[in-house]
């Protein structure tokens, strides 16, 4: 060929799904949506474009943000469209315009693909997906010890034990109010500060003091006792027998937002000390698209994060990862093909999953391929089996074989 | 408040899917990945954001497509980014790179969204989801009849029966043959013939006549007589008890990257008169990636046709809608909040999807709500049934109450 061949990496920053890794993506959606569901949440979605204006409306911080760190372009009709950083603005976009014709509390969840435009730096995906839930219109602490306990069920329907992650619950209300108590009024204050805190897990604690005095211009430290709404919420998880659950006043959450509880899972293992979910209550959110507002209480967890704490534990069965059907119809030559097609039908209508190895392999290089993907079961079919009508199932881990017309093979999978 | 309000409205041309919507939605996307895995076709999946150059490669047409019907745009590391606006090239550069680990044939399918920059125009969408299903490395008939008779089963899964849709099939190595022995050689004729071709369903016998003589720069029309090729996938399909298969000169498809046979399915009610779907074989796809041509045929099919037909053919069971939970535990005072989502928990522990209405609504108002949101059974936790231990567990279509502790209410439902 004259010209240059064309790459085939995907986009920078995102991936490539192929079966493998899209049966670990699929099984870890599953068993996300599994879990919201028995909690009574239903699945929503929108599209990954939103108007600009969406992100921007919360002022300059919001704004640089937008500019600086998100897919923005402008359309041919001269609208400003950004690729979705993050859910919540647009669940609450959704919830605001059907604010009349919904039925409060709102449980809602959903499992979306979010873009950030990350500078390059090795292992920094521009694009990954999260589950995210929400409730709406539930101001009382028993929405607020749901969507906790919601999200350690998340991690629990994995297999995970109490042990293996830790809950750090906080509540931005009372740490403002200390914050005024301490003479911090101003809002660029209150936020530097707020900033220094949620930077404390990554600094010596002698380096913490000094930028706590900095940010907040006099002396300062964070509050040690266990404010009682933050006991409240602790009292009730232990109450639905959730104990990995403790009060830290270092969890402020990044977005200014958050009006009430935050919260925070690590995962405790030191290979992966990182937070694997983060969430909280916030009640101004559907306020700009006017009306009164709705309070709101939610949380997101990633997907990457979500794989590593997985294969972290070892609680990612190999199972998993199997996408071959379980049974292959294997014709010993191209002229049986058709037949195989028409005994593959028969199974497929007993609802079992069914291939026909159409190659021009010989037969022993279909059994071994079919091998190799962790095919369940093969038939082979041939003239003998044809004329006959008689064919051999064979199990490819036991070995065992059993023989008989398809109606006996299919018997004997179901 | 001071300032304009934010409008709720999704981006143009975009979808909010709504618990409901998101429902028949995910009801679609359910029964194709079930009916794709019968077939033994595994699942992958790609970032929606591709190099434009994987769009462009293949020539001028391709490139003015690229710019003037995709949302293309410039990244800040000066790299020109496409939102993919079909799947086949995505999986032709995800076949060529791993064309030495994978084992063919591959049956591969994706659910992915897909982005197209309609000129605004109403009930045009700029996203939709589309099924593709796509085989490598079978060079056989055998590959085409299952091909197809895979995406008749996609309809059949849903309750279709034949008499609801049409497949029609023809071969573009047998009408490019056709028109060469007609005279017609060069490329660009070619494809003035075959565009006209493909809008034979829109104008009149005549104007068609004069439209291919036209573009043809001779007398010409389309053959009549069936060519082998296409003879042995309809013979094939007979004997896989698909009938209502037909040869049809006419279908071309838009695509110039097909090489062999072609085909589409029609709806055959007169209210929803189009392509449901289409698909064919492509040999050269993969060669832009360098290595030899690896074969491939498949077949795309959007949701919104989808939703049509079965709508139109009365095949969307308004079941399929509900998204209530199984169980919602109705507190009679926010004091039972707790308690109520202890009880939650034991039936969410027996795998019974429940919710708590912790609103401040009173309990009649509750039982309402539960009773329009298509709840099936509701249990009120109050002061009594606390003290008693002793709950009441309704039916809410049935009106029957089942009276005990609240594992002999689980054992009702189990």
């Amino acid at each position: 060929m004259s010209e240059r061949n064309l790459p085939t990496d995907p986009y920078k920053g995102t991936r490539d799904f192929y079966p493998e890794d899209m049966a670990v993506q699929r099984y870890i959606f599953d068993t996300w949506a599994k879990t919201a569901e028995l909690f009574g949440f239903e699945r929503y979605d929108a599209s990954v474009l939103e108007p600009s204006e969406l992100y921007k409306s919360k002022g300059a911080e919001n704004e640089e943000m937008v500019n600086e760190q998100t897919y923005t372009f402008i359309d041919r009709g001269d609208r400003e469209v950004t690729l979705r950083p993050e859910m919540t603005p647009t669940v609450a976009r959704m919830v605001a315009a059907k604010r009349r014709d919904l039925s409060f509390p709102v449980r809602w969840y959903s499992i979306p693909n979010l873009f950030r435009y990350e500078r390059p730096q090795r292992g920094r995906l521009r694009e990954h997906w999260q589950l995210n839930c929400d409730m709406f219109g539930a101001q009382d602490a028993a929405a607020d010890i749901e969507i906790i306990a919601l999200a350690a069920q998340t991690l629990i329907a994995f297999g995970a034990t109490p042990d293996m992650f830790g809950i750090r619950i906080n509540n931005r209300a009372t740490l403002n109010a200390y914050l005024e108590n301490a003479g911090i009024t101003d809002d660029a204050t209150i936020r530097a500060v707020t900033n220094v805190i949620d930077k404390k897990a990554k600094v010596s604690a002698s380096e913490f003091d000094a930028m706590l005095t900095t940010a907040a211009g006099r002396e300062l430290t964070l509050p040690e006792e266990t404010p009682l709404e933050v006991q409240i919420v602790l009292d009730g998880l232990t109450a639905l027998g959730i104990t990995n659950a403790v009060y830290d006043p270092s969890i402020v959450r990044g977005f200014s937002y958050y009006t009430g509880t935050v919260f925070e899972v690590f995962d405790t293992s030191s290979e992966n000390n990182r937070a694997l979910l983060g969430g909280g209550r916030y009640d101004d959110l559907t306020s700009m698209f006017g009306g009164e507002p709705i309070t709101g209480i939610g949380f997101g967890m990633g997907d990457v994060t979500m794989r590593d704490f997985l294969e972290t534990h070892g609680l990612l069965p190999d199972s998993v990862r199997i996408t071959a059907p379980t049974v292959a119809i294997l014709p010993t030559d191209k002229a049986f093909n058709l037949s195989a097609a028409a005994i593959a039908g028969e199974f497929r209508e007993a609802g079992i999953r069914t291939s026909v190895d159409i190659s021009d392999k010989k037969i022993a290089k279909k059994i071994g391929s079919a091998s190799e993907q962790g095919t369940a079961y093969i038939v082979v079919v041939g003239e003998d089996e044809e004329r006959e009508g008689t064919f051999i199932l064979k199990a490819l881990t036991t070995k065992e074989e059993t023989s008989g017309t398809i109606s006996d093979l299919i018997a004997k999978i179901s």
